[in-house]
């Protein structure tokens, strides 16, 4: 009878009624039916993205519609700058090198956001980079980067910006158009409430006018493929049709509820955990910490395996560790999907228990307090 | 009330509890329970392949498989043949394209099967072919090829053999070990019961070997990166868990009935329909037809889209158009996925009536008949 809460910055837990839709008897791509559910799909993704330009829909993690993304808009002859915060970061300096795309890394701190300033002496000392690529919520760090004051410096330069929002888009404000953001990817099992195997690319005019100046030295996730099926709501390959089904109920969940009172709602969670990581007695890992998931310092020589394994086993509440240098030294929370200020409580409870029972000083209440008087404060009406 | 049956060529009919296993609860991937998932999911996989070589999971739809073998298989230095028979074939000579990948396509009628003869041929007359590339079950035409005599063929010259087995594998016999084939690729919506949106590259030494002889150009779909994870039961990107999870439950079903019981009765509902076809007085689309897809040409002059939107619309019976040149001549209908005599018979059922309806001379019952003979003679027990 235990209840199991996931807590992990992705996948996330998803609402019953998108599960259950996805387990419908299974219907074929090419109908009018399933052309009507890309359609409808695609304008939701318009709205998360904040953006009137076309979403393509890949069948893959998050990193494919990425992959996707860095490739076609980095033919020969063009320069991207890669910030490196995080693992993430990480990653797409190696997409660069995989497929032979010039490059230059930035690499900042774990934990710290990505600023304009960096942006613009990096542009400056070399004039080739006409491409910046950037997370805008690097999860490894729990660090949030400031978009909207780095797409200034790349639209004054002509540049473009490509933008991993794989745990922002629908979880922290961004506004693709208005902020000048020229591409941006998300993935299915973050904010959107949706289980892994979809990633999303937003694209706008003036990366397709790069994209379409050079050859595109891929296929599978081939962006100018997929524009193609999607003039006719489609896709080249396959799709992950129970997924896509899913995507209607999820994203119409998230309009109806509206993207202002989303992103509320995530930052009033992560404003909360801070609170409670603090009144713990712990430090927040990141610099600059992002709402859309929390890290935190343990205290220094706790057996992490066993706290997160004491949550999960007697407390069903199953957070995260981290990776690299910080691995079993941090943990994360995420606040992102299915997930209300009641599970974030109960979360925070239960590590005021297992924290407590393994020799932390804790005044027990102290934690869900302080998130308690955060949430009376600002709970969104 | 009205029942829908999809016939189509993948997507297919899921098991019922498959698809209630994918509706559980989400968990995350980088746990206990889920690398035990993966861990039985790659052993099932692998009596499916008949091999004893590590079968890799793509979150992808079966393309994004065998981008990865076919780039990782061909680093700089080699050449592939490429059978080209039909819009399968036709892919996988674009993928050597866009990797640059030197190659030279074989181009066969539409219908007919790869034979061993003009594998050979074109090997003689071109020494710097190490690699073939082919298609099993060619399903755009509904042909089958002769990969047993064709890997007799590659195995005598030392080169690989990369077979794509999405509409062969776990449908029709395949013994990747006995028959010596280096790469084999499938996908999760085909004869494994599952929705769309994973890929399954099973490959062996021999290709390892040359794999790692090379750098890969790709970063996705690289199967040195999936490789390197499955070595802990994980994947590289976050994997789809829900369909990974149902594909325990269908796999398993497939291991209890028998992989060669599944064959027989594959053969048999392809023999049955075949029978039916030509009662119809219609002729069948491939000079070498697959058991797991029948094609046949229309009447002519009959309006295709009225036909299957009558069998869609009023009978509930989804069958497949084609693509190409035999547009709006050809229907298929698959032999594949949760499927079973029943289904068929009425499937065979439905278009006597409707195109009796719509004009074709059918003497009511023949082609049920015809089906149902044929089952009654090679009912499996």
């Amino acid at each position: 009878m235990k209840k199991l809460r996931l807590f992990t910055p992705g996948p996330v837990m998803v609402p019953e009624d998108v599960m259950l839709e996805m387990a419908q008897p299974m219907l074929h791509h090419r109908t009018e039916w399933y052309r009507g559910v890309q359609k409808e799909v695609t304008e939701l993704l318009r709205y998360v993205f904040q953006t009137k330009s076309l979403v393509l829909i890949f069948t893959g993690s998050g990193t494919s519609a990425m992959e996707g993304a860095i490739v076609g808009c980095l033919p020969a002859g063009h320069k991207a700058l890669v910030i490196n915060n995080g693992k993430f970061g990480e990653r797409w300096v190696k997409v660069c090198a995989a497929f032979g795309i010039d490059h230059t890394p930035v690499k900042l701190e774990w934990g710290q956001g990505a600023k304009p300033d960096t942006v613009k002496k990096a542009m400056d000392a070399d004039p080739k980079i006409d491409t910046v690529i950037m997370v805008h919520s690097e999860t490894s760090a729990s660090a949030v980067s400031d978009v909207e004051g780095i797409a200034k410096v790349t639209r004054e330069r002509n540049a473009l910006l490509l933008v991993d929002g794989i745990t922002a888009v629908g979880a922290i404000p961004f506004k693709m158009d208005d902020w000048g953001v020229d591409v941006c990817v998300t993935g299915s099992q973050k904010a959107l409430m949706l289980p892994p195997g979809l990633g999303f690319a937003a694209i706008n005019d003036r990366a397709w006018q790069r994209i379409d100046s050079g050859k595109t030295h891929c296929f599978y996730n081939d962006v100018k493929a997929y524009r193609k099926s999607a003039d006719n709501n489609e896709t080249p390959y396959t799709p992950a049709v129970t997924l896509i089904r899913g995507a209607l109920v999820s994203l119409r969940k998230i309009k109806t509820r509206g993207l202002e009172n989303v992103w509320a709602e995530t930052k009033l969670l992560g404003t909360a955990t801070r609170a409670a990581v603090k009144a713990l007695g712990l430090k927040l890992f990141a610099a600059d910490p992002v709402d859309s998931v929390t890290g935190f310092w343990l205290p220094q020589g706790m057996d992490e395996g066993a706290l997160r394994k004491t949550l999960r086993e007697k407390h069903g509440m199953q957070i995260a560790g981290a990776q690299d240098q910080i691995k079993g030294k941090v943990c994360r929370i995420t606040h992102m999907g299915y997930v209300d200020q009641y599970d974030t409580l109960g979360c925070i409870a239960a590590l005021e228990m297992t924290l407590a029972a393994m020799g932390h000083k804790v005044t027990l209440g102290s934690a869900v307090t302080a998130a308690l008087q955060v949430m009376a404060e600002h709970n969104p009406k």
